[in-house]
């Protein structure tokens, strides 16, 4: 006897991004765990909400909300996330023992894929640990920003052959990643791409992607840095929140091409 | 008056991992282009035929095979490639013209996600620039192999806060990507994480993802390294074909924690 636990990813703002796996997930769960507050922007508890509405189509699968803490900001970075971890990972505990039964399915939702940038897999892994609860795990992928970027501004995210690194705006702020000249930066709270000193690089930026309030902007770095950079701050003003992503093609350093 | 492409993502092998915004894009087309010959493996084109049999409803979208070039192997690779992609290009514009009006909506269903590693974005912009076919384009981005092998082996790409670098087989080959200890290797024809020196790196090894012939394996790479070699040597004569991916992590060398 196990609880099955199914982490979903729901796509990263475009409701249809969802997949087939994904609604019959939803489907097959006794109880669905949305989180509605702290961290959790209005919006983005909205886009959660419409998903159900959309594709669950179970009478008796139910809905149960509950708060995620805020992180600490005291002490390490790493000790931050490594405490805010396991915090949830006790929220989930409680809530998975009070709202379901020892053979229940429970579903999570996730935004874009539960693989990228996203910490619901390490929580989970700690409540197995904790011993409390035993369960059989499934992960469904969902298309991811990086994705719903690409789609949008209808790009490969590589060049033919050639590597691209994904990491964060703080790193990328630290300097340009070695060994590649095509970088993905996620998490950016710092405009990083305006320390990357190569005008003639090509960025492609979007924010809000998927949703109706998508916007994105395509050029020579040198030319749209400071445009993006307004329009940045602009919308962050006018929605209390933004969460942008981009690909930067440096003019090439790095290697010959090769692949297809 | 002009045409609409759709470059649709049909997912990496699992047919449930179509998005909704693609089956509405394979029911919005009055023809689909479906690749049957040259490089396409049966295996490849029966999944192909599957997804439109399970998902297609309109019955005024019109399915048309046509046959793919294979790669010219003499002179450059970088030649090569190029003088292949704009073979197909001629062929789309045939086909195109020979199978949609001025006002007709065409369908290319592609492997994966367009963005990776995939050439018909570049492609439809040499039939573009041929300037024979006005046409909107539009990209539906579809579920990875990176996804499937992570949604597979339940775990996360990358390392908290830290980057991932995703790369082809030869260059791997060529030595470890510098600024990062975790690479996706895609494209693999070299067996490549056999050059990797750290018996404590951590590999999970793909082939078939999402498909019915899914084969994985994870583990210390001093430990399975051989083990999948021959793995992959005994599948890929049973099925005639492999596709293989992996990502490993090197025992952290690079920069410190940070991000979410
Ligand atoms: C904690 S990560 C989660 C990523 C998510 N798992 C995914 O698959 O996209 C949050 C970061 O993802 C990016 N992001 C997520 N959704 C986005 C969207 N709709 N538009 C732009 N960027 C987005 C931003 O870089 C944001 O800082
Ligand atoms: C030309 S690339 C196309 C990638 C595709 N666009 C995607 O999104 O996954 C082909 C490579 O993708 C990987 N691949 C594609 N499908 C796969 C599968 N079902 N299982 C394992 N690897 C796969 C292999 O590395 C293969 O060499």
């Amino acid at each position: 006897m196990s609880r099955t636990i199914l982490i979903i990813g729901i796509g990263a703002g475009n409701p249809e991004h969802i997949t087939v796996q994904a609604i019959n997930a939803l489907n097959r769960a006794d109880v669905l765990l949305v989180p509605t507050k702290g961290e959790e922007k209005a919006f983005l508890a909205d886009m959660r909400r419409d998903i159900c509405e959309r594709y669950l189509t179970n009478p008796d699968t139910r809905i149960y909300n509950y708060a995620v803490p805020t992180r600490r900001n005291d002490g390490s970075y790493e000790n931050g996330v490594h405490d805010w971890h396991h915090a949830i990972a006790k929220i989930y505990e409680d809530v998975i023992l009070e709202t379901s039964g020892d053979n229940d399915t429970i579903g999570l939702l996730v935004w874009g894929d539960p693989m990228l940038y996203d910490s619901t897999l390490r929580i989970v892994e700690h409540v197995r640990a904790n011993g409390r609860i035993a369960f059989d795990l499934e992960v469904i992928p969902g298309i991811t920003s990086i994705q719903a970027l690409c789609a949008s501004r209808r790009i490969a995210l590589n060049r033919i052959g050639l590597p691209v690194e994904i990491t964060t705006g703080r790193r990328l702020s630290e300097g340009w990643p070695e060994g590649t000249d095509d970088v993905v930066v996620m998490l950016d709270g710092v405009e990083a791409f305006r320390s990357v000193q190569d005008p003639d690089a090509e960025i492609h930026w979007g924010a809000y992607l998927g949703t109706e309030l998508e916007i994105t902007v395509s050029g020579r770095l040198g030319e749209v840095a400071e445009e993006i950079s307004e329009i940045r701050k602009r919308a962050r003003q006018e929605n209390g929140w933004i969460m942008d992503t981009y690909l930067i093609r440096r003019t090439r350093k790095v290697g010959t091409e090769d692949g297809t």
